[in-house]
């Protein structure tokens, strides 16, 4: 399988990229990488390791699309961008994968952009796995489309459920809609509507999820618009690393036995920390692209770009992309 | 000060209602409750207490409104229901606030319709106080209004601003628009338009909050939609409970080292509990109605409902409505 990787994207490019890369190749025999960015910077790197060179071609990109660039303007000015060369690889057929921790907007932009949409998907969607207490959920869409109609939802949902069955061999997958009330009649205009619209489909519809549930992890697939999913993503961090932080502040002004009691529970906490660690997933998928779109995390190291690359075989090797195909040819 | 009480609002109602007026009562001499009810349940409860018999007065109700029920429809059919018993005391001037904690939608629809709306003020909203890392925050609205226009928001932040530096004595209080970037240009339709609104006004607008920073509590307002509001409330609410669950059943599954540390950092967790219990609070104010209105909890024990009580007076005394509506009439 060949797989481009955005070789400049995230805060510790190129190193953490080729650390994560080169581990990748020694793993997995039949893995080829195509890797963008300025050809120096990243054989410095590469000259690090010993690794297997007839698997790795280096392709020269002098440009890098910064977070706070506008996504669309950037795509089209920095034609000789890391992020842009690995999309061409993709869009030309050269590569089946693409792989980046790079400016998210850029990123979602240049794969629907560049590489293209599945037909009869009208919005891509970004849908990362989430830790919860009783399961890992999927929730689609976290921020690629921020005013949706009812339609994408039930696009987002069919995806979902496609990646969420094939990557974690799930039976009977649940799908739940966000919204603010369980009763049929309860939400916003768009979530009324989708709401009629998913009962209509096959699938394990379990109805309205209220985001007081969400963290249990009891359904696996959530679908919302990208504002409200993005809402539920950076809610869920934010409290975890808040809740955690008091608990911090309140051990810090506490007595010594708290103090005792919080160095036992120590592995407790770190079993925890481990859970909600997304270097141990990889990435977010991005569904509904003609190809295998895997958006890393920004602050990726070298063990979650390794992962990401293991999520990107996985993903091709399941079938995903044609299983979204075929269930979208049936729709039309 | 006159108030009127739902009697038969919330899941321990009339018990823990009469619980809290009581008590209230002993502490605030200056208050004279009505509480709406079966008369013959409300003395049931009242009969276990000694109080000042001169300041209560029960006025009867027959029915009670649901939470499943349509609120609208339900406010039209059941006239003698306790909610409406207790809004008509508003609506005449007999009381100058109400206290519910029976159904969400039925209250503030009830208050929208029977009270009315201070003038200037399109759409009325709930807006919660919840406890940050570093401080207080309030939340305008979190489900009073799903689907919003800018001015919505606007008008939300002018109400937020003077009822959170009139309680908390707070100043320069700094108001936030819930956004899913930092950037100017960031977000969805309404995020965007509010955005350029928020920043023409004379208050210290910070600009877009993550939901990812909410938690921190450095903000002091945080407006947007209903439905992103109520989001934030909930996932707020599932977090905090899951991931402490989530601790707990790694503490179980741990070894007797983890365990006593767990003993030991009882006190902490307890204090955390504090900081979390809604009780301490009381209600979430219902903010752009020509009374004080206060939406309790719906599990509001008897503490809970002496706190709404003592947040109504405050409410009142702090002049928070006639400031509302002075800044209403600056804006025509």
């Amino acid at each position: 399988m060949k797989i481009a990787i955005d070789g400049m994207g995230g805060d510790h490019a190129p190193r953490a990229v080729v650390e994560g890369m080169v581990q990748a190749l020694k793993e997995y025999n039949d893995l080829e990488i195509y890797i963008t960015g300025p050809k120096d910077k990243i054989e410095a790197e590469l000259f690090k390791y010993n690794y297997s060179k007839e698997r790795v071609t280096i392709v020269n990109a002098t440009e890098v699309i910064e977070a706070n660039e506008h996504p669309v303007m950037a795509l089209r000015k920095k034609k000789d961008s890391s992020i842009v060369k690995a999309l061409n690889l993709v869009s030309t057929g050269e590569c089946e994968a693409i792989i980046s921790a790079g400016s998210t907007g850029a990123f979602l932009a240049g794969c629907t952009l560049i590489i293209g949409r599945i037909k009869g998907i009208e919005r891509p969607a970004l849908a990362p796995i989430m830790p919860g207490r009783r399961g890992k959920f999927m929730v689609v869409d976290v921020g690629a489309n921020v005013d949706c109609k009812p339609e994408y939802l039930v696009q987002f949902a069919k995806m979902g459920k496609i990646y969420y069955e094939a990557m974690f061999d799930s039976k009977n997958t649940s799908v739940g809609l966000v919204n603010i009330g369980v009763e049929d009649e309860k939400g916003n205009e768009l979530t009324k509507a989708t709401y009629k619209l998913l009962k209509e489909e096959e699938f394990n519809f379990v109805g309205n999820v209220e985001p007081r549930e969400i963290p249990k992890g009891e359904v696996n697939v959530l679908v919302t618009d990208g504002f409200v999913g993005n809402t539920v993503l950076k809610m869920y961090e934010g409290c975890a690393s808040n809740l955690l932080g008091m608990i911090k502040d309140e051990i810090y002004s506490s007595s010594i036995f708290a103090k005792l009691g919080a160095l036992l529970l120590k592995p407790v906490f770190k079993k925890l920390m481990v859970k909600f660690d997304y270097k141990e997933v990889g990435g977010a998928p991005f569904l509904g692209v003609k190809a295998v779109c895997i958006k890393a995390h920004g602050s990726s190291d070298g063990k979650a770009f390794k992962n990401a690359i293991k999520q990107a075989k996985s993903f091709k090797e399941r079938g995903i992309l044609s299983k979204i195909e075929s269930e979208m040819a049936k729709t039309k």
